[in-house]
């Protein structure tokens, strides 16, 4: 029998989704799983983007031009230049989802050894988009102390190599929530022109900000043309994840160059996202104004709730809708399986994701969780009690899982 | 400036795509340009589809499941069993177009400098697949004069090294129209049971047949279970290219386990071309036959016609919608962006895919091109008598680019 590949067997499972079988198996047990281990919204998809699928008169669903629709890249633009970025729909390639423009745009600018800076713990799925095109991810840490903020300059230099091409940030941050402010931003400026490096910047969360936070894009960075390449999706911004539509934004055209090639093999990406998502765009404060109220309302019954809990720590996010937070257990990836195959409250249980997963440096982060705040503040509310009644419960069955 | 990675500037260029800025600028000079370079099917997509998009009273449009939806991977599995191929739901995994499913399955089972047969001329997008993973594509060439038929098995012995892991065709084959035998079928099972090797089939036009062919899957050769893996797509059964789904389907376990770590990095496929084409693996023989019949009608006027023009060959291909066809001319890279600058003939041109490009072997095939024959027959007749016209004034205008 073939053996499959070295690689295949290097890709890591998903922290988000490895947990899958056991709350299936809880369901099937007749058990509510709350769902805070996925970034899936429940906020609706808006009318518009329905009412163009009901109301289509096409014949044929054809491939559209590999970096996408032209109108639509207009409109994208359009979007870009209303919150004051000014790019054209010729800086833009749509592809499927953001995880396909990091995966090209990884492929375009890093070759097998190179190497990419990350502060850790990082988005588990640049981990994984790396290891197709055996490229090292270096790990910079940050500390839940600081609330993961930017590390200092220094431990950048430290780590740049001959073979560093790129340094790699997202903001918002997923998993931290983390937002990074433009003095950080301009640190990075500082070292990429230095040393000559992409500034890779994952901006899907971009509108999801809390007490009164103000974004920096990257984009905005002067002299950084073509340092910058951020990546960009319309899943949480518009709840539309299924839809599976991203861009790589830059106006280096070279990278654009590059990464068409890897888009021209695989055709095209979907049209249907494309044609009904591009009214979304129209889309104006007051849709973004009650989007953002509800993550606010959320994040701050999640964060206070969580640090009431004993031995829970939980930074207070100033963006996207996640956390980190540590539990008082020696393994999140047991007590996250336990809670799932062990454990109910109400007959209900919560589904995390081990943050073990979002660290590069083995061993890193073994006590922390991220919890994905998209569940209404009820269910939430639900799920942190669920929580703490677990760790109680944990606490006592295994008492040997305790730190200290 | 950084510079992008010597992969993305070795990734070729799509030889369907790299002409269309000159389609697009003869378009914007008023001409009409028939299309016979890129497999875009002009038949309606089935109403079904259409139907099922119009009535969806979904709000949230979700992450579906990494390998795809159940219910529709039960209805793809109902589809195999009803052509004969014993499969079920857990042998799939729904992916990106076939596009991501081979990307994947070479991903899966191959390593760096790890070496994959493939008879050339082959689909020109398997090299840019295998680009991306560092994979040696090792070309085995079949013969125009042999109508592209397998070659002998020999030229496959002489091949495999020790780095060889497997063999890859595409059945019936883009871009020569080649339709595989059973018997062909059975060598290759010979070959791939003896030194233990993956066999790779691309079946995405398994259905499109003429003059009364016969079909044989790879998944029906016997004790391959683990060996075959065969990769599918909705894009040319359904003319649904921009729906963008398309399936990994084999026995082998571990492939599947492999590649869906790849698919969790990229979370999920999209889940409207899902939703929408349920029902149209329920669509029966009358859907099948009128799509073959009218393709039938479309390759015998091609092959015909284009047989009468003096200097082309063009052998009579058994399936899928492509012929490769010799031109009298040195160099179709040449002669097709020529026909898209400098030549009309009343106010149409031709667009057609060099096929060099389709060749992994440095100037093969360079007096042929790749032609889909996907217009109705009277566009069809138009483009042949169009190519015509262009031969013999490109004759005239290039002596010297002519053979001999």
């Amino acid at each position: 029998m073939p053996k499959v590949s070295v690689k295949g067997q290097q890709m890591p499972a998903s922290p988000i989704r490895k947990l899958v079988p056991y709350s299936d198996a809880a369901k099937k047990r007749g058990l509510k799983v709350y769902h805070l281990n996925i970034g899936q919204p429940d906020l609706e998809t808006p009318p518009q983007f329905w009412n163009k699928l009901k109301n289509l008169d096409t014949k044929v669903l054809e491939y559209c031009p590999s970096n996408g629709i032209e109108s639509y890249r207009k409109k994208f633009a359009q979007y870009y230049n209303n919150i004051g970025i000014a790019v054209d729909a010729s800086d833009f390639m749509i592809t499927e989802g953001a995880s396909e423009a990091l995966s090209f745009g990884m492929l375009s600018c890093l070759d097998e050894d190179d190497e990419i800076i990350i502060p850790e713990p990082m988005y588990a799925n640049y981990i994984g988009f790396a290891t197709v095109g055996k490229i090292k991810v270096k790990p910079i840490p940050t500390s839940i102390e600081s609330s993961f903020a930017l590390p200092p300059i220094e431990d950048f230099e430290k780590a740049i190599t001959a073979k560093t091409k790129a340094i790699l940030i997202c903001n918002p941050n997923n998993p931290t929530g983390y937002l990074y402010s433009k003095e950080e931003l301009l640190v990075l400026r500082e070292i990429c022109l230095k040393h000559d490096l992409f500034l890779f910047v994952d901006e899907v969360y971009r509108e999801f900000l809390y007490g009164g936070n103000s974004f920096f894009s990257a984009l905005n960075l002067e002299g950084m043309q073509n340092h910058v390449v951020v990546f960009d999706s319309i899943s949480k911004r518009f709840s539309a994840c299924g839809a599976r539509i991203g861009a790589i934004v830059t106006r280096n055209k070279e990278v654009l160059a590059s990464a068409l090639k890897f888009g021209q093999a695989r055709l095209s990406p979907n049209s249907l996202g494309q044609i009904a998502g591009e009214d979304l765009f129209d889309l104006g404060k007051e849709y973004y104004d009650g989007i953002i109220a509800e993550y606010q309302k959320r994040r701050n019954i999640l964060v206070d709730s969580l640090n009431k809990i004993p031995g829970v720590v939980c930074p207070n996010p100033g963006g996207a809708f996640y956390a980190v937070a540590s539990l008082p257990v020696k393994d999140t990836d047991v007590f996250c399986q336990w809670m799932l195959e062990n454990f109910s409250y109400e007959n209900s249980t919560v589904m995390m994701a081990p943050a073990s997963g979002f660290y590069s440096t083995e061993g890193s982060g073994k006590n922390q969780v991220r919890i994905a705040y998209v569940l209404n503040t009820e269910d939430l509310k639900a799920a942190v009690k669920c929580l703490e009644e677990g760790l109680k419960e944990y606490a006592l069955v295994d008492a040997t899982a305790l730190v200290n």
